[in-house]
């Protein structure tokens, strides 16, 4: 994501992200305050961690939202005990502009702050630390990109396209295996540093149970145009077709189904609840054609940068923009879908 | 201090306060060994946080070496238990340079790491969340500046000086009640971080016992020394004279008896131990000059930024290399001393 709080940044450009987390509102705090069970711990302190946060408003919304919804429930359930002090972990790749976060955080806030640099798919916590484990709009990154999409001798060889919308069925079945791996690696650091009783929640994007790949999904279409844009740019010879054809975005949309039999096949973690949070309507959340290009850019743009180098950017992002004005999805908005994935879990065993 | 891994970056131009913690090391790891008391104590995880670690690879030194420590005690005392796992905490002000400090992190180490942004004159910290603190080369930071040092009506009032160094009876007086103001503060916050059995080992630059002032410490002629290149700027109408009579520097030097005074009328917390490290040979950590002046841009760059912006820079670091080049703590260096106080600290009851 982009650093900062520059025009492009993700700070200024994560309205739709925000819009997963006020459309999970409601269900986080019911589950929250039907489920977790506090009576029978003493906390010397209550742990939080957001995994894959970012570094913009929106992981301090979910926080000031738990937070909030962990007090009532304490002085609500306990009203004779203090209501234990919050630590807060914000968690994301140690890359992401921390200092940007953390000039974010209100000076006055109820709890204690820290930045937790590395790879989510590892452990970063000690065992049984977390007492609420929580991530947003993070578990669609994939830790690396299959090596076959790059492997000239492979079905999976992705030529001409930047991801799997629109791609092979090869494509397809590589990104979805890297996925599956990711998210073990992922539920078993989590199913260790959860503390007993402790819960976990999770909104993940994705696409409906269904969907045979995500063209119809809105952020599946706009990876499509993107990697036309690349394209038209190696035919105009401003870029070689073969950074092109060794470029892949390093990102995966599960269907709920999918999501649901990984969890299940890990078997570390039991799923308390899982919901569709329904159509997340991009439209509703960036209003403008100008909004989704930002979107788009202040999520991509370093893994362009990383690949293509920084001279490329705007080019590509304007003639993004021109394509995106005549695209589909943005003429027939009602046409494509994205959903969010609410899960809630729980440990299952003592690890 | 300053930031990133540039060529006046404090990442490469610490090698006086890693002088410190060398000549702290022994003294550290002898009273790790005999003071800490694990035997009673089923840690879930061990707690370790440096505070003031700055952006440089010196923190990441002592954290090695009072986890190596640990380790083995842990293992030698406690052979048929498992080593818990090690959580440490990196804390300085929120403007610091978490990323390049995080970037310094080497990829396989024995402990999880976060960074905690924050004054250390506040609690940062749950009650009794810390098995072990530290800080070094940290508390000569005053949270702030007394503010008589800019009224011209106060008999503290610093005209034409940047530092007590050479300044007036009421000047250092002022500088004096700040700093036991500010060092009350970090001893009332770590008191109620520390949990029962922990720690603090503190690594504070000062002067000897008996010093009028701090004229006769390096550090204090130095900063005279800045201070005369900025009064040479004014006078020549680079700057104006009213802006160095309202700059400060916010950092004093406490004796090993002031600081003692201090912890003792805290109160909360109880010194074990309390070492003078013995002259610390700058000549030995810098041997050039050009080293000496880094040392100080490293250190010193960012309040003067602050004030006076960034155009004044490079020509008062290279106005002051010219006057340090003959000054007598370069031509002299036995007749200017700085010492390190270490100090180790436990709680004294229940909070």
């Amino acid at each position: 994501m982009n650093g900062g709080d520059g025009a492009s940044s993700y700070a200024r450009n994560s309205s739709y992200q925000r819009g997963a987390i006020e459309a999970a509102e409601a269900l986080l705090r019911k589950e929250i305050n039907t489920r977790l069970d506090i009576t029978d711990h003493s906390y010397s302190s209550f742990t939080i961690a957001d995994f894959g946060c970012s570094s913009g408003p929106n992981t301090i919304l979910a926080v000031d939202i738990i937070i909030q919804t962990l007090r009532d429930k304490f002085s609500s359930s306990l009203p004779n005990t203090t209501t234990p002090q919050f630590q807060v972990y914000f968690n994301d790749v140690s890359h992401t502009d921390f200092n940007a976060l953390f000039a974010l955080l209100p000076p006055q806030r109820p709890y204690f702050a820290a930045g937790v640099p590395g790879s989510f798919y590892g452990n970063l916590f000690p065992k049984a630390h977390l007492n609420l484990a929580y991530s947003s709009c993070a578990l669609c990154w994939l830790s690396d990109l299959p090596p076959e999409l790059t492997d000239t001798s492979s079905p999976a060889y992705n030529r001409g396209k930047i991801h799997y919308t629109g791609a092979s069925a090869e494509v397809s079945q590589a990104y979805s295996c890297q996925y599956r791996k990711d998210i073990k690696l992922f539920l078993h650091a989590r199913a260790q540093e959860l503390a007993e009783n402790g819960l976990m929640a999770l909104i993940v994007p994705g696409v409906p149970d269904g969907f045979l790949d995500c063209q119809e999904a809105s952020t599946g279409s706009e990876f499509d145009l993107l990697g036309s844009c690349l394209m038209d740019m190696a035919r105009e010879g401003r870029i070689k077709e073969e950074e092109v054809d060794s470029f892949n975005l390093p990102i995966y949309y599960s269907t709920p189904k999918e999501l649901e039999d990984i969890i299940k096949s890990n078997g570390e973690l039991k799923i308390d609840k899982i919901e569709t949070l329904g159509s997340m309507g991009a439209q509703d959340t960036m209003p403008d054609l100008e909004s989704r290009v930002l979107y788009l850019r202040a999520a991509l743009e370093g893994v362009v940068r990383t690949h293509f180098g920084h001279q490329i950017l705007d080019d590509l992002f304007d003639r993004y923009a021109l394509k995106l004005a005549h695209s589909s999805f943005i003429l027939q908005p009602q046409t494509h879908r994205s959903i969010m994935i609410f899960v809630l879990l729980s440990r299952c065993y003592d690890i």
